[in-house]
């Protein structure tokens, strides 16, 4: 469609103070193809963006009539509005908040932006719900190896992940200061009833999904540790062949024989993924490891994903891979 | 027996500049029966103890003859000479390296000291196996669940588990260097084949467990996330009367109704245990939680607890719970 | 005085839910002469206290007849109401606040509590304010130094000194946030303007002070370096022989002929001194090096002295040294 | 000179598995004129060097030949042999290593590569001496203030600096581990000792020098706050004034109006200057700032930098800033 081929665009950042939409500024800052026209907060209008010669604005004196699309990297719950006004100005939209995504109760009209595994329907997306950050990584990990047939559907599949506090917002919090932080490990969202589950639900359709984040004393970055039950005769080497076939043309999923660590890939767009057989059990279980910056590949990396291919460009220009 | 019994007593460390070392003799110098008679280090020999007026000494120049039982803080592989040693010369021995506890290989004489199950084992022994800082959670996490025939037997039992970096000495290595470790959270020990899991199957007969441990950027604590199949009709509250009865008694166990953190137990001699369970799954699955620091109820202060059963102490004497 | 002796006592903790007041409870858990009889939150009235058996009430339900003496550790600015509260009731205070600090202009009855320089005037006192924790380090550092007449006067005092986040409490403000501190280190207060200036320039008469803080990514602890024009023949050996003489009956100061760390103190109740002369320039200058903890020597450490001198007893009842 | 002008340049990394190695892989993967035709690694040999396709060698079969330029990234002291072979061979040579450095008594060949001051010299040097992350920040502060006069030179300039654990090297030593740096703030060189000071007092004569660094619990990163007697009249504004004329075409120094601090600068090759004015002394003392990344603005940046002289490329291609 000619409508999604262009040279070069210009776009606006909505809610560029908080940790996303700082980290989209840092992407597009290096984006061959794009200029930053606006970028708004309501309490630092007037402000330096980190862009040089672009001053914050506040929502009302957004130039959206100057823009092909908007990023939206607001607070959870303050994107419908916002994306409502952009669309009806012709505006397409990335919405990085919850607000759009499977279960939110308003994913109606919105593509949900899984990039590598979406490639067809983001171009034509006018809404692309960008998804969260655990599950970016849950999907990417676990979606070949159920297309596959590869998981064990009647037992349980573990997530047990860590994330940096960055994950959490810029809001200031007791429990986010940094003596509060800093040597400690916190499981949280006990229960099983984490928002992101429902993404993770609506897409891994038939496991049985456990997910237990925890807080790490780190800015950034996910390392999500999955315990798969596998059929007979899986093991860790054949995951990563379906993996390696899956995403032979991903430029930013990487798959590893060794371990992923969390170093590997903060400050960048990639995803991680390696594999471990489990010796002395009766039952075959293999331990599938995701890493990757909830700040890149679990928002503004796969953000600016989108937008490439809602755009007609090259799906990793500008990304850090 | 009498000879259990005692006002105070003189002991010595052997291998006090290591991390569990010091800490020994750290927990030691609060100790209100103990006087510590000697510590050793090879390279540091003549150099301060930590303890007023305590120089350290070589091994050689460690009067053996003056004390009634020796820590063994020295790395792994190196105290079967020096148990052989100490208990030819009629003192007894509290081991805290890995080198007698089950599936050592040399555990024949030992008693394993996993203080809070073995009461009646560790008063009379001459030789304790101090635990391993992972299994100690891990144990006392699941043992009572095992007896009381909660667990299912058919499926993993998952422990997924982070520590902090004193876990693995302090012996230069580049891996552990602070520019390597800081912002990281790495997996290791993958493939289900780490040193402690010999020690926890050896108790924990029957169990499929899977254990993997991960590397935290924190100095010292242990968050072991556990997550546990359970029989029809076993629930996160059920598992916490159990411990509560288990260990009534016990005053450096604690069982939460909230959720443990590492914080809480850092610089302590306590384990904390809390249970959730997890709603939207079709098998019953229990998340257990326990966090200890791993230098003190994984090290230091279950070797104090093991001294003052052996020398016939108030159980907690000197530890801080 | 017949009123200042007493075998033991009890007190009370206002506002002790911030990170001093939680610390002061600390030190008085292991205090062998104290009972805390109530601790205050205004937010958290009914929550543990974090003492066994003690719950947080509100300062409208706190028995201040039950009590011989109170600390304030309330946020700067609010303490002076609760002194006179405390004192019209016959209540003795230790105020942790600014606010009856010198260049208040609230301290006509107050007596400065700098503990190791005041022995003769807190015990009567009825009111002490207790030192800042940067104050602390610098006067203890220098005021033995300008009564031997050993500083030039003529030049400056450069205090180039460095804080855990503690010393800026624990209100919720986006700046001490884990992910903005982490990994920063930033100079704070520039332009010679640091409240603390106040306190020093109070004690130390005749010096030129430049005070320069600094914030670090650590939760606790203080370290000053301090350049010091001497006059000629003074060096860092007769600066150490100063201070030994003049802190040789403190439990709580020590001076080292090595190189004071932070890692040397957190957690206790101590002061570090160290000195280095300093080559290769024409006029002499010495590096002072202070370390302290700020919620131990600095906050709760030196309020507890207080406590000890007021109600008579051991100086170092109680503290971390 | 035509020799200096070229389209692009194949280069080689002498010691890539060391932290300002593999900074200088990191700046040059992205540098638009430059393709890495080695990078050496003695005992990692045959393993990846973190670009894409390119695996490390060792000295003897990196291919000289091959290149025309080559940064030596060794140990302080291994670099001298490397650079003779390199000259031989026709090689030019930016040596990352104090060992050409002022002071190092083997300078006599060398350009010192304080590029922003050096810029006529560099362009032609054969050998490149690329200064010292503490000296590269001191001397960009401080040269433009002592050739404006503005210095009071009877009295002595303070340099108090931190610096993050990358710039005391990747050999594992017992001081640098995780455990021992995290929480700990440490002054070490004390006496006005350390290298860098050579560097200093070469290129700025007639100040009196006291240069005291510190440890920071930080992976990267280098703050210095110097404490400036300036002459009468002298005072902040005037200093940023000089440092803004002095750097008009400098790309990457930046003055600022507000205070520098480390997470401004880490991960670029900035450095970045600020200045305050002290109230309440009685001689002019102006408080200067200086941050910077070590690895980058302090090594490898500065490399390039020089590189990108040397070489006829724009100064600032491939930094990032």
């Amino acid at each position: 469609m000619n409508e999604h081929i262009s040279a070069s665009a210009a776009i606006g950042v909505v809610g560029a103070t908080g940790y996303t939409g700082l980290e989209v500024l840092r992407v597009l800052r290096n984006h061959p193809r794009v200029r930053v026209a606006f970028a708004t907060s309501e309490g630092q209008a007037g402000e330096a963006s980190g862009l040089p010669g672009l001053a914050l604005v506040d929502s009302a004196g957004a130039p959206l009539d100057e823009v092909a699309l908007v990023f939206l990297c607001l607070p959870h719950g303050q994107a419908v509005a916002w994306a409502e006004r952009a669309l009806a100005a012709g505006v397409r939209v990335v919405d990085l908040t919850a607000d759009h995504r499977p279960g939110s109760g308003r994913d109606a009209g919105a593509v949900y932006g899984m990039a590598d595994l979406a490639a067809d329907r983001v171009p034509g997306a006018r809404l692309v719900a960008n998804p969260g950050c655990y599950a970016t990584g849950v999907q990417l990990a676990l979606d070949p190896l159920r297309r596959a047939g590869m998981i064990e559907a009647a037992a349980p599949v573990v997530v047990s992940a860590a994330s940096g506090v960055t994950g959490a917002g810029r809001t200031p919090r007791r429990e986010l200061l940094f003596a509060e932080v800093a040597g400690d490990f916190r499981p949280y969202a006990t229960g099983n009833g984490h928002r992101h589950l429902l993404e993770m639900r609506a897409s891994l359709r038939g496991l049985q999904l456990v997910f237990q984040p925890h807080l790490l004393p780190i800015a950034r970055g996910i390392l999500e540790t999955i315990y798969v039950p596998v059929k007979a005769g899986i093991d860790a080497a054949a995951v990563r062949a379906v993996w390696r076939d899956a995403y032979r043309d991903a430029a930013t999923v990487r798959v590893t024989d060794a371990t992923p660590t969390l170093a590997q890939v903060v400050g960048t767009d990639l995803l991680l993924l390696g594999a471990a057989d489990n010796a002395g059990i009766e039952v075959p279980l293999v331990t599938v490891m995701a890493s990757l910056d909830n700040l890149g590949k679990g928002a503004a990396g796969q953000a600016v994903h989108n937008m490439n291919l809602m755009l007609g460009f090259e799906p990793a220009a500008g990304l850090r891979c």
